[in-house]
Protein backbone atom coordinates (compact mmCIF):
# COMPACT_ATOMS: atom_id res chain seq x y z
CA UNK A 1 0.00 0.00 0.00
CA UNK A 2 1.39 3.29 -1.17
CA UNK A 3 0.69 6.51 0.13
CA UNK A 4 0.35 9.35 -2.28
CA UNK A 5 0.30 13.10 -1.14
CA UNK A 6 -1.04 14.90 -3.93
CA UNK A 7 1.55 17.09 -6.22
CA UNK A 8 0.44 20.80 -5.44
CA UNK A 9 -1.20 20.19 -2.08
CA UNK A 10 -1.11 23.48 -0.48
CA UNK A 11 -2.10 23.45 3.27
CA UNK A 12 -3.92 26.11 5.19
CA UNK A 13 -4.14 26.46 8.69
CA UNK A 14 -6.79 28.92 9.18
CA UNK A 15 -8.56 26.67 6.30
CA UNK A 16 -8.05 23.49 8.77
CA UNK A 17 -10.58 25.23 11.28
CA UNK A 18 -13.47 24.78 8.97
CA UNK A 19 -13.19 21.11 8.14
CA UNK A 20 -14.94 17.84 10.21
CA UNK A 21 -15.04 14.71 8.04
CA UNK A 22 -18.34 14.04 10.16
CA UNK A 23 -20.24 16.45 7.92
CA UNK A 24 -19.85 13.83 5.41
CA UNK A 25 -22.60 11.45 4.80
CA UNK A 26 -20.51 8.36 4.81
CA UNK A 27 -18.47 9.22 8.18
CA UNK A 28 -21.43 10.63 10.01
CA UNK A 29 -21.21 7.51 12.57
CA UNK A 30 -17.91 8.61 13.52
CA UNK A 31 -17.16 10.42 16.96
CA UNK A 32 -15.86 13.70 17.48
CA UNK A 33 -12.46 12.51 18.60
CA UNK A 34 -12.22 10.19 16.05
CA UNK A 35 -13.20 12.99 13.66
CA UNK A 36 -10.16 15.05 15.11
CA UNK A 37 -7.89 12.08 14.99
CA UNK A 38 -8.36 11.07 11.46
CA UNK A 39 -8.66 14.88 10.30
CA UNK A 40 -5.08 15.19 11.86
CA UNK A 41 -3.54 12.38 8.96
CA UNK A 42 -5.33 14.92 6.48
CA UNK A 43 -4.27 18.17 4.83
CA UNK A 44 -6.52 21.20 3.09
CA UNK A 45 -5.92 22.71 -0.62
CA UNK A 46 -7.10 25.08 -1.91
CA UNK A 47 -8.11 25.65 -5.16
CA UNK A 48 -8.65 28.51 -7.68
CA UNK A 49 -11.56 28.78 -10.20
CA UNK A 50 -10.43 26.25 -13.36
CA UNK A 51 -7.63 24.60 -11.52
CA UNK A 52 -7.72 20.98 -11.83
CA UNK A 53 -8.13 18.73 -9.04
CA UNK A 54 -7.34 15.42 -10.35
CA UNK A 55 -6.70 14.35 -14.11
CA UNK A 56 -8.20 11.39 -15.71
CA UNK A 57 -5.74 8.31 -15.84
CA UNK A 58 -3.42 9.96 -13.02
CA UNK A 59 -2.63 7.59 -10.52
CA UNK A 60 -2.88 9.64 -7.25
CA UNK A 61 -5.55 7.25 -5.15
CA UNK A 62 -6.07 10.08 -2.38
CA UNK A 63 -9.70 10.55 -1.40
CA UNK A 64 -11.63 14.07 -1.51
CA UNK A 65 -14.54 15.79 0.96
CA UNK A 66 -15.34 19.60 -0.44
CA UNK A 67 -15.16 22.08 2.23
CA UNK A 68 -16.25 25.37 0.01
CA UNK A 69 -16.75 25.53 -3.45
CA UNK A 70 -17.57 23.66 -6.62
CA UNK A 71 -15.88 20.43 -8.03
CA UNK A 72 -17.12 18.56 -10.94
CA UNK A 73 -15.89 15.30 -12.24
CA UNK A 74 -15.70 15.51 -16.14
CA UNK A 75 -14.66 12.93 -19.11
CA UNK A 76 -13.01 14.80 -21.64
CA UNK A 77 -11.70 14.35 -25.14
CA UNK A 78 -11.11 16.71 -27.04
CA UNK A 79 -12.05 20.28 -26.83
CA UNK A 80 -15.79 20.98 -26.82
CA UNK A 81 -16.17 16.87 -26.06
CA UNK A 82 -16.52 16.61 -22.24
CA UNK A 83 -19.72 15.00 -20.38
CA UNK A 84 -19.91 16.57 -16.35
CA UNK A 85 -20.44 13.28 -14.53
CA UNK A 86 -21.37 15.44 -11.40
CA UNK A 87 -20.76 18.67 -9.56
CA UNK A 88 -19.91 18.40 -5.67
CA UNK A 89 -20.46 20.66 -2.80
CA UNK A 90 -19.59 20.91 0.82
CA UNK A 91 -19.85 17.65 2.37
CA UNK A 92 -19.61 15.68 -0.76
CA UNK A 93 -16.88 12.59 -1.22
CA UNK A 94 -15.05 12.26 -4.48
CA UNK A 95 -12.08 10.50 -5.78
CA UNK A 96 -13.05 7.51 -3.82
CA UNK A 97 -12.83 5.14 -6.85
CA UNK A 98 -9.12 4.83 -7.60
CA UNK A 99 -8.74 4.15 -3.98
CA UNK A 100 -10.76 1.64 -3.52
CA UNK A 101 -10.09 -0.16 -6.99
CA UNK A 102 -5.99 1.07 -7.27
CA UNK A 103 -6.67 1.98 -10.48
CA UNK A 104 -6.42 4.91 -12.36
CA UNK A 105 -8.82 8.16 -12.41
CA UNK A 106 -12.10 7.27 -14.14
CA UNK A 107 -12.44 11.02 -14.49
CA UNK A 108 -10.83 14.82 -14.00
CA UNK A 109 -11.98 16.84 -11.19
CA UNK A 110 -11.61 20.10 -11.25
CA UNK A 111 -12.75 23.36 -9.42
CA UNK A 112 -16.00 25.72 -10.93
CA UNK A 113 -15.19 27.94 -8.27
CA UNK A 114 -11.91 29.17 -6.28
CA UNK A 115 -12.93 25.59 -3.88
CA UNK A 116 -11.33 24.08 -0.59
CA UNK A 117 -10.52 20.74 0.06
CA UNK A 118 -10.01 18.30 2.61
CA UNK A 119 -7.73 15.67 0.97
CA UNK A 120 -7.82 11.92 2.95
CA UNK A 121 -4.89 9.96 2.10
CA UNK A 122 -5.08 6.67 0.93
CA UNK A 123 -3.87 5.33 3.74
CA UNK A 124 -5.71 7.10 6.06
CA UNK A 125 -8.60 6.30 3.88
CA UNK A 126 -8.38 2.86 4.45
CA UNK A 127 -7.34 2.89 8.10
CA UNK A 128 -10.92 4.48 8.18
CA UNK A 129 -12.51 1.71 6.72
CA UNK A 130 -10.62 -0.94 8.56
CA UNK A 131 -11.56 0.50 11.69
CA UNK A 132 -15.05 1.28 11.17
CA UNK A 133 -17.50 -1.10 9.44
CA UNK A 134 -20.52 1.55 9.98
CA UNK A 135 -18.29 3.76 7.18
CA UNK A 136 -18.01 0.27 4.89
CA UNK A 137 -21.36 0.00 4.68
CA UNK A 138 -22.26 3.71 4.16
CA UNK A 139 -19.81 3.83 1.72
CA UNK A 140 -21.77 0.36 -0.15
CA UNK A 141 -24.68 2.57 -0.28
CA UNK A 142 -23.07 5.81 -1.77
CA UNK A 143 -21.64 3.40 -4.13
CA UNK A 144 -24.65 2.16 -4.91
CA UNK A 145 -26.17 5.88 -5.16
CA UNK A 146 -23.70 6.28 -8.24
CA UNK A 147 -24.31 3.30 -9.96
CA UNK A 148 -28.60 4.11 -9.66
CA UNK A 149 -27.68 7.36 -11.09
CA UNK A 150 -25.69 6.15 -14.10
CA UNK A 151 -28.46 3.78 -14.74
CA UNK A 152 -30.62 7.06 -15.23
CA UNK A 153 -27.88 8.68 -17.22
CA UNK A 154 -27.59 5.87 -19.53
CA UNK A 155 -31.63 5.71 -20.31
CA UNK A 156 -31.68 9.31 -20.49
CA UNK A 157 -28.88 8.81 -23.04
CA UNK A 158 -30.27 5.76 -24.61
CA UNK A 159 -34.21 6.72 -24.98
CA UNK A 160 -34.40 10.24 -25.20
CA UNK A 161 -33.68 12.70 -28.17
CA UNK A 162 -31.95 15.87 -26.94
CA UNK A 163 -35.29 18.13 -26.45
CA UNK A 164 -36.26 15.57 -23.57
CA UNK A 165 -32.78 15.32 -22.26
CA UNK A 166 -32.78 18.53 -21.94
CA UNK A 167 -35.78 18.49 -19.59
CA UNK A 168 -34.59 15.95 -17.86
CA UNK A 169 -31.21 17.77 -16.84
CA UNK A 170 -32.81 20.65 -15.53
CA UNK A 171 -34.59 18.41 -13.41
CA UNK A 172 -31.69 16.58 -12.22
CA UNK A 173 -29.72 20.20 -12.27
CA UNK A 174 -32.12 21.58 -9.98
CA UNK A 175 -33.38 22.02 -6.58
CA UNK A 176 -36.85 22.57 -4.84
CA UNK A 177 -37.05 26.64 -4.59
CA UNK A 178 -37.79 27.38 -1.22
CA UNK A 179 -41.01 29.89 -1.71
CA UNK A 180 -41.88 29.04 -5.21
CA UNK A 181 -45.05 26.45 -4.68
CA UNK A 182 -43.69 23.48 -6.58
CA UNK A 183 -40.95 25.31 -8.76
CA UNK A 184 -37.51 24.47 -9.27
CA UNK A 185 -34.43 26.69 -9.75
CA UNK A 186 -31.38 25.85 -11.28
CA UNK A 187 -28.65 28.40 -9.23
CA UNK A 188 -26.22 29.76 -10.18
CA UNK A 189 -27.73 29.33 -13.79
CA UNK A 190 -25.76 26.94 -16.08
CA UNK A 191 -24.83 28.69 -19.44
CA UNK A 192 -26.07 26.44 -22.77
CA UNK A 193 -22.28 25.06 -23.53
CA UNK A 194 -22.72 23.86 -19.98
CA UNK A 195 -26.14 22.23 -20.01
CA UNK A 196 -24.97 21.08 -23.74
CA UNK A 197 -22.47 18.99 -21.60
CA UNK A 198 -24.18 17.42 -19.40
CA UNK A 199 -26.59 16.07 -22.41
CA UNK A 200 -24.44 15.30 -25.09
CA UNK A 201 -25.84 17.92 -27.63
CA UNK A 202 -24.58 21.40 -28.88
CA UNK A 203 -24.71 24.50 -27.61
CA UNK A 204 -27.22 25.70 -30.42
CA UNK A 205 -29.51 22.89 -29.73
CA UNK A 206 -29.62 23.46 -26.40
CA UNK A 207 -30.34 27.64 -27.04
CA UNK A 208 -32.70 26.73 -29.88
CA UNK A 209 -34.70 24.19 -26.49
CA UNK A 210 -34.36 26.68 -23.92
CA UNK A 211 -35.86 29.68 -25.93
CA UNK A 212 -38.99 27.28 -27.12
CA UNK A 213 -39.01 26.46 -23.04
CA UNK A 214 -39.11 30.16 -22.54
CA UNK A 215 -42.02 31.38 -24.74
CA UNK A 216 -44.01 28.00 -23.23
CA UNK A 217 -43.59 30.12 -19.89
CA UNK A 218 -42.15 26.54 -18.69
CA UNK A 219 -39.00 28.10 -18.06
CA UNK A 220 -37.55 31.37 -16.74
CA UNK A 221 -34.45 33.32 -16.98
CA UNK A 222 -32.64 35.67 -14.44
CA UNK A 223 -29.05 36.89 -14.23
CA UNK A 224 -28.67 34.98 -10.90
CA UNK A 225 -30.49 31.80 -11.60
CA UNK A 226 -32.77 29.30 -14.35
CA UNK A 227 -36.40 28.93 -12.69
CA UNK A 228 -38.90 25.79 -13.85
CA UNK A 229 -41.86 27.23 -13.89
CA UNK A 230 -43.68 23.87 -13.81
CA UNK A 231 -41.74 21.09 -13.62
CA UNK A 232 -44.58 18.73 -13.19
CA UNK A 233 -45.09 19.29 -16.98
CA UNK A 234 -41.81 18.58 -17.89
CA UNK A 235 -41.87 15.16 -16.32
CA UNK A 236 -44.81 14.61 -17.98
CA UNK A 237 -43.37 14.85 -21.08
CA UNK A 238 -40.24 12.66 -20.56
CA UNK A 239 -42.78 9.90 -19.58
CA UNK A 240 -44.60 10.11 -22.51
CA UNK A 241 -41.89 10.36 -24.49
CA UNK A 242 -40.01 7.33 -22.77
CA UNK A 243 -43.35 4.92 -23.03
CA UNK A 244 -44.42 6.28 -26.12
CA UNK B 1 -34.30 -6.51 8.71
CA UNK B 2 -36.46 -8.67 6.51
CA UNK B 3 -35.39 -11.65 4.80
CA UNK B 4 -37.57 -11.70 1.10
CA UNK B 5 -37.67 -15.19 -0.09
CA UNK B 6 -37.90 -14.86 -4.10
CA UNK B 7 -40.94 -15.23 -5.25
CA UNK B 8 -41.49 -18.75 -7.36
CA UNK B 9 -37.85 -19.50 -6.02
CA UNK B 10 -37.78 -23.40 -6.97
CA UNK B 11 -35.26 -25.47 -5.14
CA UNK B 12 -33.26 -28.33 -6.72
CA UNK B 13 -31.53 -30.70 -4.76
CA UNK B 14 -29.39 -31.83 -7.75
CA UNK B 15 -28.78 -28.56 -8.94
CA UNK B 16 -27.43 -27.48 -4.94
CA UNK B 17 -24.40 -30.06 -5.22
CA UNK B 18 -22.94 -27.38 -8.95
CA UNK B 19 -22.82 -24.48 -6.32
CA UNK B 20 -19.98 -22.72 -4.28
CA UNK B 21 -19.82 -18.88 -3.08
CA UNK B 22 -16.04 -19.59 -3.63
CA UNK B 23 -16.35 -19.74 -7.51
CA UNK B 24 -17.47 -15.92 -7.45
CA UNK B 25 -14.64 -13.09 -6.87
CA UNK B 26 -15.91 -11.25 -3.74
CA UNK B 27 -16.53 -14.52 -2.05
CA UNK B 28 -12.83 -15.85 -3.15
CA UNK B 29 -11.67 -15.42 0.36
CA UNK B 30 -14.34 -17.76 2.00
CA UNK B 31 -12.67 -21.54 3.26
CA UNK B 32 -14.16 -24.38 2.21
CA UNK B 33 -16.12 -24.64 6.22
CA UNK B 34 -16.98 -21.31 5.59
CA UNK B 35 -18.73 -21.57 2.25
CA UNK B 36 -20.47 -24.85 2.68
CA UNK B 37 -22.06 -22.76 6.03
CA UNK B 38 -23.37 -19.84 4.51
CA UNK B 39 -24.77 -22.30 0.88
CA UNK B 40 -26.61 -24.42 3.11
CA UNK B 41 -28.56 -20.76 4.11
CA UNK B 42 -29.23 -20.29 0.66
CA UNK B 43 -31.19 -21.84 -2.37
CA UNK B 44 -31.38 -22.99 -6.17
CA UNK B 45 -33.22 -21.30 -8.56
CA UNK B 46 -33.94 -22.47 -11.88
CA UNK B 47 -35.26 -20.29 -14.78
CA UNK B 48 -36.31 -20.80 -18.66
CA UNK B 49 -35.05 -19.16 -21.28
CA UNK B 50 -37.04 -15.92 -21.25
CA UNK B 51 -37.98 -15.89 -17.52
CA UNK B 52 -37.90 -12.94 -14.97
CA UNK B 53 -35.85 -13.16 -12.26
CA UNK B 54 -36.68 -10.07 -10.78
CA UNK B 55 -38.55 -6.68 -12.05
CA UNK B 56 -37.44 -3.25 -12.39
CA UNK B 57 -38.85 -1.72 -8.97
CA UNK B 58 -39.48 -4.80 -6.86
CA UNK B 59 -38.56 -4.32 -3.47
CA UNK B 60 -37.06 -7.86 -3.02
CA UNK B 61 -33.51 -7.88 -1.81
CA UNK B 62 -32.01 -11.35 -2.22
CA UNK B 63 -28.63 -11.31 -3.98
CA UNK B 64 -27.84 -13.74 -7.19
CA UNK B 65 -25.05 -15.88 -8.19
CA UNK B 66 -25.10 -17.56 -11.69
CA UNK B 67 -24.50 -20.71 -11.67
CA UNK B 68 -25.30 -21.21 -15.65
CA UNK B 69 -27.09 -19.93 -18.50
CA UNK B 70 -27.10 -16.13 -19.00
CA UNK B 71 -29.00 -13.61 -17.48
CA UNK B 72 -29.24 -10.31 -18.43
CA UNK B 73 -30.01 -6.84 -16.47
CA UNK B 74 -32.10 -4.70 -18.74
CA UNK B 75 -33.29 -1.40 -18.05
CA UNK B 76 -37.34 -1.50 -19.98
CA UNK B 77 -39.51 0.91 -20.71
CA UNK B 78 -41.98 0.12 -23.18
CA UNK B 79 -42.22 -2.29 -25.94
CA UNK B 80 -38.73 -2.10 -28.25
CA UNK B 81 -37.07 0.49 -25.70
CA UNK B 82 -34.79 -1.55 -23.68
CA UNK B 83 -31.21 -1.15 -23.05
CA UNK B 84 -28.98 -3.61 -21.70
CA UNK B 85 -26.92 -3.10 -18.82
CA UNK B 86 -24.88 -6.07 -18.90
CA UNK B 87 -24.83 -10.03 -19.39
CA UNK B 88 -23.84 -12.58 -16.32
CA UNK B 89 -22.34 -16.01 -16.20
CA UNK B 90 -21.61 -18.42 -14.44
CA UNK B 91 -19.76 -17.00 -11.00
CA UNK B 92 -21.03 -13.60 -11.57
CA UNK B 93 -22.75 -11.61 -8.79
CA UNK B 94 -26.07 -9.70 -9.44
CA UNK B 95 -28.82 -8.06 -7.70
CA UNK B 96 -26.24 -6.70 -4.80
CA UNK B 97 -27.44 -2.89 -4.98
CA UNK B 98 -31.03 -3.81 -3.19
CA UNK B 99 -29.39 -5.54 -0.78
CA UNK B 100 -26.81 -2.80 -0.21
CA UNK B 101 -28.78 0.15 -0.37
CA UNK B 102 -32.21 -1.38 0.41
CA UNK B 103 -34.03 0.56 -2.45
CA UNK B 104 -36.55 -1.17 -5.21
CA UNK B 105 -34.10 -2.56 -8.19
CA UNK B 106 -32.90 -1.03 -10.56
CA UNK B 107 -33.15 -2.92 -13.49
CA UNK B 108 -35.12 -6.53 -14.34
CA UNK B 109 -33.10 -9.47 -14.59
CA UNK B 110 -34.00 -11.68 -17.16
CA UNK B 111 -32.54 -15.11 -18.10
CA UNK B 112 -31.21 -15.04 -22.04
CA UNK B 113 -31.01 -19.10 -21.47
CA UNK B 114 -31.90 -21.74 -19.12
CA UNK B 115 -30.18 -20.90 -16.48
CA UNK B 116 -29.68 -22.05 -12.57
CA UNK B 117 -29.04 -19.21 -10.10
CA UNK B 118 -27.78 -19.54 -6.30
CA UNK B 119 -30.09 -16.73 -4.44
CA UNK B 120 -28.54 -15.42 -1.75
CA UNK B 121 -31.08 -14.17 0.65
CA UNK B 122 -30.36 -10.55 2.13
CA UNK B 123 -29.52 -11.49 5.56
CA UNK B 124 -27.26 -14.07 5.01
CA UNK B 125 -25.81 -11.71 2.72
CA UNK B 126 -25.04 -9.22 5.32
CA UNK B 127 -24.36 -11.88 7.73
CA UNK B 128 -21.27 -12.82 5.24
CA UNK B 129 -20.18 -8.67 4.92
CA UNK B 130 -20.26 -8.81 9.16
CA UNK B 131 -18.07 -11.44 9.14
CA UNK B 132 -15.56 -10.90 6.71
CA UNK B 133 -13.67 -7.56 5.81
CA UNK B 134 -12.42 -9.01 2.80
CA UNK B 135 -15.54 -9.74 1.66
CA UNK B 136 -16.32 -6.02 1.70
CA UNK B 137 -13.59 -4.74 0.07
CA UNK B 138 -13.83 -6.89 -2.95
CA UNK B 139 -17.54 -5.62 -3.18
CA UNK B 140 -16.44 -2.44 -2.93
CA UNK B 141 -14.36 -3.45 -5.70
CA UNK B 142 -16.93 -4.91 -8.17
CA UNK B 143 -18.76 -1.77 -7.32
CA UNK B 144 -16.11 0.22 -8.62
CA UNK B 145 -15.96 -1.40 -11.57
CA UNK B 146 -19.52 -1.24 -12.37
CA UNK B 147 -19.33 2.62 -12.00
CA UNK B 148 -16.54 2.53 -14.28
CA UNK B 149 -18.09 1.06 -16.79
CA UNK B 150 -21.08 3.02 -16.91
CA UNK B 151 -18.61 6.03 -17.26
CA UNK B 152 -17.12 4.21 -20.83
CA UNK B 153 -20.97 3.60 -21.53
CA UNK B 154 -22.16 7.38 -20.77
CA UNK B 155 -18.94 8.57 -22.96
CA UNK B 156 -20.20 5.96 -25.53
CA UNK B 157 -23.79 7.46 -25.23
CA UNK B 158 -22.87 11.17 -25.28
CA UNK B 159 -20.28 11.20 -28.07
CA UNK B 160 -19.98 8.59 -30.30
CA UNK B 161 -22.60 8.00 -33.33
CA UNK B 162 -24.32 5.25 -34.26
CA UNK B 163 -21.85 4.05 -36.24
CA UNK B 164 -18.95 4.00 -33.86
CA UNK B 165 -21.07 3.49 -31.07
CA UNK B 166 -21.90 -0.04 -32.61
CA UNK B 167 -18.03 -0.89 -33.14
CA UNK B 168 -17.17 0.42 -29.25
CA UNK B 169 -20.14 -2.02 -28.63
CA UNK B 170 -18.71 -5.15 -30.55
CA UNK B 171 -15.12 -4.34 -28.77
CA UNK B 172 -16.55 -4.47 -25.68
CA UNK B 173 -18.90 -7.71 -26.00
CA UNK B 174 -16.18 -9.93 -27.69
CA UNK B 175 -13.71 -12.00 -26.05
CA UNK B 176 -10.64 -13.12 -27.84
CA UNK B 177 -10.48 -16.00 -29.93
CA UNK B 178 -8.18 -18.65 -28.57
CA UNK B 179 -6.64 -19.21 -31.75
CA UNK B 180 -7.46 -16.51 -33.83
CA UNK B 181 -4.07 -14.03 -34.21
CA UNK B 182 -5.90 -11.09 -32.89
CA UNK B 183 -9.30 -11.90 -34.10
CA UNK B 184 -12.41 -11.27 -31.48
CA UNK B 185 -16.03 -13.19 -31.53
CA UNK B 186 -19.02 -12.86 -30.35
CA UNK B 187 -20.69 -16.28 -29.66
CA UNK B 188 -23.40 -16.80 -29.66
CA UNK B 189 -23.57 -14.34 -31.83
CA UNK B 190 -26.47 -11.37 -31.05
CA UNK B 191 -28.90 -10.63 -32.98
CA UNK B 192 -29.25 -7.14 -35.18
CA UNK B 193 -32.32 -5.84 -32.53
CA UNK B 194 -29.99 -6.94 -29.78
CA UNK B 195 -27.14 -5.05 -30.74
CA UNK B 196 -29.40 -2.03 -30.89
CA UNK B 197 -30.49 -2.41 -27.31
CA UNK B 198 -27.11 -2.24 -26.68
CA UNK B 199 -26.55 1.14 -28.41
CA UNK B 200 -29.82 2.43 -28.44
CA UNK B 201 -30.37 2.91 -31.73
CA UNK B 202 -32.65 0.47 -34.08
CA UNK B 203 -32.36 -2.48 -35.53
CA UNK B 204 -32.50 -0.90 -39.35
CA UNK B 205 -29.41 0.95 -38.38
CA UNK B 206 -27.48 -1.50 -37.39
CA UNK B 207 -28.47 -3.99 -40.07
CA UNK B 208 -27.21 -1.30 -42.47
CA UNK B 209 -24.01 -0.77 -40.40
CA UNK B 210 -23.44 -4.61 -39.40
CA UNK B 211 -23.20 -5.49 -43.92
CA UNK B 212 -21.27 -2.11 -44.31
CA UNK B 213 -18.77 -4.32 -42.21
CA UNK B 214 -19.31 -7.12 -43.66
CA UNK B 215 -18.52 -5.50 -47.15
CA UNK B 216 -15.05 -4.12 -45.78
CA UNK B 217 -13.92 -7.62 -44.25
CA UNK B 218 -13.65 -6.37 -40.95
CA UNK B 219 -16.45 -8.40 -39.43
CA UNK B 220 -17.52 -11.74 -40.42
CA UNK B 221 -20.76 -13.55 -39.51
CA UNK B 222 -21.67 -17.50 -38.79
CA UNK B 223 -24.35 -19.32 -37.93
CA UNK B 224 -22.56 -19.56 -34.47
CA UNK B 225 -20.56 -16.10 -33.85
CA UNK B 226 -19.66 -13.30 -34.67
CA UNK B 227 -16.25 -12.29 -35.75
CA UNK B 228 -14.56 -9.53 -35.63
CA UNK B 229 -11.46 -10.05 -38.25
CA UNK B 230 -9.36 -6.34 -37.44
CA UNK B 231 -10.49 -4.98 -34.39
CA UNK B 232 -7.18 -3.17 -34.18
CA UNK B 233 -9.14 -0.87 -36.80
CA UNK B 234 -12.53 -0.47 -35.34
CA UNK B 235 -10.34 1.20 -32.41
CA UNK B 236 -8.85 3.56 -34.08
CA UNK B 237 -12.16 4.87 -35.84
CA UNK B 238 -13.11 5.01 -32.67
CA UNK B 239 -10.38 7.12 -31.05
CA UNK B 240 -10.39 9.07 -34.25
CA UNK B 241 -14.22 9.89 -33.72
CA UNK B 242 -13.43 10.81 -29.80
CA UNK B 243 -10.58 13.14 -30.73
CA UNK B 244 -12.07 13.71 -33.79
Amino acid sequence: MKHHLSVGANPQNNAHSLSTLRGTSIFSSLSVAEDNDWLARCHMRNLCAGETLVDYEDTSKDVFIVQSGEIRAVLRFAVGKEAILGTFRRGDLLGELSAIDEMARSASLMAVSDAIVTVIPYAVFHDILKSRRGVCLSLMQLLSRRIRSMNERVSELSFLDTKHRLYNALLRLSRLRADGEGERIISPPLVHAELAEHIGSSRETVSREMSRLIREQLIERTSRAIVLKDPVELSRRISRALEG
